[in-house]
């Protein structure tokens, strides 16, 4: 269940994962792990999820990954697959009747791009409240984030699509979204200031009944993260 | 061609590229762009390359990537593409026809976190003779690199077969392979003592035919190394 409590060192391990089914080990507040949980739910994918104590991570997790991270896929065959966009395009191709990714060659590596380019956006939304909490000068990370998110603005601008990947929820869309729902809550909303399509984007997804059921109120994300930031995170926070 | 010239800022842009045809902006010594010539070539696709000086660049080369790097793939139709996995990825799903990624799902899922646990590695085979030339001592570098060839060694062993793929070089060899190649030059093969069955692949590697037009010979790559070292990269080293 996505709302269990997490399982940590010498918790006993889960029973095999029945056929027909996928297990996700996951955290509720991560946004790497909620990025698989978008695309399970997105593609009405069977799945039962196991929540990790990342800080005191169970042996049999770390035997079945042990990088450690989440999120972690487990297949009835036993199978194992990490690593958050590893894990989504996994179950594109693995469960094609409602696909995310585009068809075309160029579609899926226009996708990649976006998404690699990303990838050094997601870093600095942790630094600025890090950074706030210490007592810096946070003014530069603000200035580069308001820059990168403009940039995403003009790519959607000449898209001219709802959507990143067209005109409903597609892959990207769903892989870039974790980061955004918690700008509210890390106060960084005025980041989208100069970004007017990318602050439509966001009222679509957060509209989309696949997203609300992905995440969590501006309260909780800002209780757990007060517990992240003290360096004692909560993960059960609110259960 | 593969061995002409780079071009830089002030140079003429290439001309279109030709219907049938795809265009690789390149350099002679990257191992990133290796990465991409090995599968145009492994894949017996037509194409032409533009090698391009990286410290010096055109303009008419960021604005097709604004990041400007190599390796970037320009098609016909004026599609551009970068990124070294995105660009083979692309090439293998739009050439299919010697197709070098595994069909399935999970085999695809494999070669990616393969390939991601590799992209660890590959600043540390930089990292030494560049700590090296300053006199710092390297050798916990030199003990991590070699830790994470006896696991790479273990995967194969594991496997039991010729290749990463399988029995046949496939996509994973390309892509780990320009560092490998880059050991003797980097004086740096004795971290592959310890790990028997990846010194078996170097040895089956080296001698694939596509592999061997892919590369430059030790004494090469040494010389362009030390101006790469020295700070002043001789881009057209041996031409």
């Amino acid at each position: 269940m996505a709302s269990a409590k997490c399982v940590a060192k010498g918790c006993a391990a889960p029973g095999p994962v029945p056929s027909g089914s996928i297990r996700l080990y996951s955290m509720r507040f991560c946004p790497f792990a909620q990025r698989t949980r978008l695309v399970l739910n997105g593609k009405d994918i069977k799945h039962d999820i196991v929540n990790i104590n990342l800080r005191d991570k169970p042996d049999w997790f770390l035997e079945k990954n042990p990088l450690g991270q989440v999120p972690t896929l487990e297949t009835s065959a036993g199978e194992v697959i990490y690593e958050s966009p590893i894990t989504c395009e996994y179950l594109d191709e693995m469960y094609p009747e409602k696909k995310l990714l585009p068809d075309k060659p160029f579609g899926k590596a226009e996708h990649k791009m976006l998404l690699e380019k990303f990838s050094k956006l997601t870093p600095l939304t942790y630094k600025i409240p890090m950074g706030r909490l210490k007592g810096e000068d946070v003014s530069g990370l603000h200035t580069e984030l308001t820059q990168k998110f403009r940039e995403l603005n003009e790519h959607l601008a000449k898209k001219k699509t709802k959507f990143f990947g067209g005109d409903s929820v597609n892959m990207t869309d769903y892989m870039i979204w974790p980061w955004f729902e918690r700008l509210e809550p890390f106060e960084l909303k005025d980041c989208l200031d100069d970004a007017p399509e990318l602050r439509k984007w966001v009222k679509f997804m957060s509209e989309d009944p696949v997203v609300k059921v992905s995440g969590h109120s501006v309260d909780v994300y800002k209780a757990y993260y007060k517990t992240y930031l003290e360096g004692k995170p909560n993960f059960d926070y609110g259960l």
